[in-house]
C-alpha cells in the first residue's frame, strides 16, 4: 500500500534495534536509519578473505585471518621491515591481473596489491593500495608511502592503510591510491618488472 | 623511377650537408639520413609560442620568447620564487582546459601547465607538467616537484622540466608527467579549487 501510516513511522524513528552483529559482542543500540551504516563497518562484522580477485569464500574473526592466508595462500611471500621493495614481475601480461605480498612491521601484518585493470576501453591502468590486516581503527594510526624511482623520475603516493574490513576496491574505484597507466609502467620498469618501494610509517 | 642508382645513394650517404639553421647560427654538418633528428632538436631552430592549446602562430628566437608571453598573453599570472602554489580555479569546468602559469626563480622562467582533457571517452584526466624557457640543455640542470596534498593523502611527481623547444604535447601524450583523474582531483580540490605546490630545484 502507498498510505504511510505516520505513526508507526514516527514511533519505528525513534525506536532503538541491536547490531546484527550483537551475538558476536557489539553492544550498539541504533535508530533504524542509522543500521545499515553501522553495521557496514562494525567492527565485530566478520572479515572476509582480504585476496584480492580471488574467489576465496573464506571470512572469519580478525584473528584467524593471518592463519587463514598461511595455509590457504601460500603463494603470497612476506618481508619484514617498514622499508621494503614490492617487486611485481611481468607488468605486461594482459587482462586483469593482480600482485599480492605481506609487510610485516611495527607488530602489524599490511597487505601490497597492485591491480592491472581495465576500466576504460584500451586504457589498461594499474592501481596500488596497502591495507592493514587489521581495524580501520588500527590502520588510522599509520600511513603508507608508494614510491616509484625512474631515471631522473619519481613518483610517488602517501595515505592512510584501508583496513581489510573495507576492503581495497573502493579505494580502486575511486582512484584513491596510486594510479598510473602503462606508459607511466614502462617509464619505471626493467624488463617487464616494476619494483615499488614501500614505506610504513606510524604517524 | 624505380631503378636504383647505386654509386649516386653511395656518394650521398657519404656527403656531408649543412643545417636548415645554418643561417641562424647553427655550424652543424651531417650526413643525410641525420639531418632529420639534427634539426628538429637543433639549438638555432626557431623556438613557437609556448602557451599550449593556443592558437598563437608566434615563433622566434629564444630572448623573445618571453617578451611575446608579456605583450600577447598578458593573462598569463608570473610568480617568483622557487616553491609557489599554482592555484588551478574551476577545475570542474567540462571540456578540454589549460591552466598556465609562469614561475620565475634561479634567473629562469618556467611555464607550470596544466592541462584537463579527455584521451579515453568518459574518462577525464589532468595532467600537469613543466616547461623550462629556455634550451632543453639547460632544462636538464634542473628537476621540478609537483605536489598535491589533502586530507592525509599526498601525491608528488617529480621530473626534468621540458623545454619549450620541444613542448608539452609529447610529455602529456605519454603520460611523462604527474597525471590524475577527477576522482583524485576532487579529493585534493577544495572548492572546484586545486592548489599544486611547485617546487624546483637546481640538479
Ligand atoms: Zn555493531
Ligand atoms: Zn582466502
Ligand atoms: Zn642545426
Ligand atoms: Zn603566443
Amino acid at each position: 500500500s502507498n498510505i504511510r501510516n505516520l505513526p508507526m513511522e514516527k514511533l519505528a524513528s525513534t525506536m532503538m534495534f541491536p547490531c546484527k552483529y550483537s551475538q558476536s559482542g557489539c553492544a550498539a543500540q541504533l535508530l533504524y536509519t542509522d543500521k545499515p551504516d553501522h553495521e557496514d563497518s562494525c567492527e565485530y562484522k566478520p572479515y572476509s578473505c582480504p585476496c584480492p580477485g580471488s574467489s576465496c569464500k573464506w571470512y572469519g574473526p580478525l584473528e584467524q585471518v593471518m592463519n587463514h592466508l598461511m595455509l590457504q595462500h601460500k603463494s603470497i611471500t612476506t618481508l619484514q621491515g617498514e622499508d621494503i621493495v614490492f617487486l611485481a614481475t611481468d607488468i605486461n601480461l594482459s587482462g586483469a591481473v593482480d600482485w599480492v605480498m605481506i609487510q610485516s612491521c611495527y607488530s602489524h601484518h599490511f597487505m601490497l596489491v597492485l591491480e592491472k585493470q581495465e576500466k576504460f576501453h584500451g586504457h589498461q591502468q594499474f592501481f596500488a593500495v596497502v591495507q592493514l590486516i587489521g581495524s580501520h581503527k588500527q590502520a588510522d594510526s599509520f600511513i603508507y608511502r608508494l614510491e616509484l624511482n625512474g631515471h631522473r623520475r619519481r613518483l610517488t603516493w602517501e595515505a592512510t592503510p584501508r583496513s581489510i574490513h573495507e576492503g581495497v576496491q573502493s579505494a580502486i574505484n575511486t582512484s584513491d591510491c596510486l594510479v598510473f597507466d602503462t606508459h607511466i609502467a614502462q617509464l619505471f620498469a626493467d624488463n617487464g618488472n616494476l619494483g615499488i618501494n614501500v614505506t610504513i610509517s606510524p604517524v
